[in-house]
């Protein structure tokens, strides 16, 4: 119930909403930004000119502009600002550069043991890669911030990661240990990574558009990111769209949280290589399955069939709780939906109620495994989105 | 990304958080609105001044001014401006004639038939409802709109019932329905009655503040209604928050629905009376039971620890996908809740992730039985909340 704006904060307002546009769907006519925000040409001219001046977009003349009398201008996105985008996994560590307008300027990957480990070992790589990345930055480029998806409980307000079963963390600052050995004093934003897979996918993905969508990211767990309403559900401290443990099966197997019959225990890696008799972790392994599936070996079709029919189930859940039009399948699930669609979408006739169900579509991935990295971008830019003229403000770029 | 918005669109946006507030937190001083709204003295007496000729509030001296000086003059909303309310129950319908400020300024009940019912036998008595009301309306108050709960998936943009089980209604236009019986060309907004009671409890009620609520209502079925990040989550079409329908129990009863084991086949209110080896339906047996099992009655302490052990379950859920601050238990529910918070709050403990159950309060309801009551005069109060000057336009009340 807080007032309108003033006069100046909806200028900033304005242009953030200009800068966001060009950030999300890249270059775009003067003409289009006019009707697209639904402000006048003269106001446009002046938010360009502004974002211009700070350094955050160019103009060009159109390509291919031949025709007589004055081209619309074409607002690009200045690729010369740039964050630092860092991804958590299971199994690997990901860096990347970013410029505005969500362009991949570099990146750098290394494979992990699986395991516990502590942040040190994990953020050390990390910060070598961003100094092995500094000799390509051009000299009039400007640091905007960083951001990194950890499949783990991360506290929204410091970055402090409540929960990472899979590096065997409880309570540990990440977000302070990363912005110490970058050496910048700007701080990191931590997320969940399922959060920021439906960010990425819902801002330059799959879901474009979409109000209502689940994202699902199968690993070693369950991850889910869900957007509602055009917002993303994160709850009071920022812990939500833990899906992964919905119970869905009460005599089901123990899972890591101290409950029986997680979700993720019936659809999680591990289900589905233990059904089909085998050892081992990891994509690979899925991939193997699923493979073997379409050979014809008996023991995997039969574990694909049980892994997509609970699959079907959590969704349809998830269906009667959120009526969102679309469900993104990424990660190991992606493979599963993928071979097993049928029985997914089968088993969410079932149980899902037809007025729920009715308009959801089932995706995967426009931005495959990217998707965490991008939205670890998306999350860094967040700031110099929200107010362009007060985040551009320089800051001091990792060394 | 709309750009932002116009002077006259942000004096209107300010005109309706000024209603807003005085109409959900009561008669408040000029200076403690300029305080809360965040503007100077003097844009909110031109406000006050526009709402008072709208008719919309007015300002008095406060009550026991005695010392010297200029008092602060306090903003009401004026009560002359209602709306009609109701809900349609299971057992019962009710009218109600209530004030800008939520206050009921009328009432009438009347006990139905269990069973299904054409909308045309349910809509008549409301409508006898509203004609009886009108006798005692000052021909000065100003009909604003009407707003409907019913148990069931309503469709958001007209008002057309999709699904309401317990009357036995598939796609009914019940919002053309009491349109028409109601005589009004105001569209009459329905909605969800857990829906609703969310929306109730969050602007006046037990959720006042919070910005993570779960409202759990619980009668022949098990209704949900969801705040997440202030804003409630209803889904692409309107018909999200079946968190009824989430199977918890994959080898459970069957459900209406056409699924088993649906959460509410397991804490509904034949869930406890066929544990407790009893007939019969409604409120009064559930409490019959809670009584015999305070009186010691062995069946009726069993049915009660094992409903209250699927309750907690269900919430444990709801807990790890939403990291509410609050869930409220409505209806049986909080009988059930109030009789055995222990074994509900220890199958949550149990099943719920740490982080996302650290802050969550467990409450019942403030505004009782009314909640839907009260949230149907919400309902329709919000266009005039939301543009106070466009909607105060005089509507044809009914006749």
């Amino acid at each position: 119930m807080r007032a309108g704006p003033s006069q100046e904060e909806i200028r900033r307002f304005n242009l953030g909403a200009l800068l966001r546009y060009v950030h999300s769907r890249g270059p775009t006519s003067r003409a289009e930004l006019t009707a697209r925000l639904g402000l006048n040409r003269s106001t446009i001219g002046a938010l360009t000119a502004d974002l211009v001046a700070a350094g955050l977009v160019r103009e060009e003349v159109p390509r291919g502009h031949g025709r007589a009398g004055r081209p619309s201008l074409v607002v690009r996105p200045e690729p010369g600002m740039y964050v630092f985008a860092f991804t958590i996994d299971a199994d690997r560590v990901t860096a990347a550069r970013v410029g505005l307008g969500g362009v991949v300027l570099d990146r750098r990957e290394v494979a992990r043991p699986r395991g516990e480990l502590p942040p040190v070992e994990v953020v050390a790589p990390l910060a070598d890669f961003v100094r092995s990345m500094q000799a390509a930055i051009p000299p009039t480029a400007r640091y905007v911030g960083s951001g990194a998806a950890v499949s783990a409980m991360v506290r929204r307000e410091d970055g402090m990661v409540r929960l990472a079963p899979y590096v065997g963390w409880v309570d540990e600052p990440l977000g302070e240990a990363l912005g110490k050995v970058l050496g910048t004093d700007h701080p990191v934003t931590i997320r969940n990574g399922a959060d920021l897979r439906v960010l990425a996918e819902h801002t330059r993905g799959a879901a474009v558009g979409c109000d209502n969508v689940i994202y699902l990211h199968g690993d070693a767990g369950i991850g889910g990111g869900i957007i509602a309403g055009g917002r993303p559900v994160t709850g009071h401290g920022g812990y939500g769209g833990e899906v992964g443990h919905m119970v869905v099966n009460p005599n089901g197997k123990p899972c890591g949280c101290g409950a029986r019959g997680c979700w993720e225990t019936e659809v999680g890696e591990q289900a589905l290589l233990r059904a089909a008799g085998r050892d081992g972790y990891g994509r690979e392994q899925v991939t193997a399955v699923v493979e073997a599936a379409a050979r014809g070996d008996a023991a995997a079709k039969a574990a694909l069939r049980d892994v997509a029919d609970w699959l079907g189930f959590g969704v349809a859940n998830l269906v009667n709780v959120f009526n969102p039009e679309m469900v993104i399948f990424g990660g190991g699930l992606r493979e599963v939906y993928l071979a097993a669609a049928a029985q997914v979408r089968s088993r969410l006739n079932r149980n899902g109620l037809p007025a729920c169900r009715e308009h959801v579509r089932l995706r995967t991935p426009v931005l495959g495994d990217d998707a965490a990295l991008i939205g670890a971008a998306e999350a860094a830019f967040e700031a110099l989105l929200a107010d362009p003229l007060d985040a551009a403000a320089p800051a001091v770029a990792p060394t």
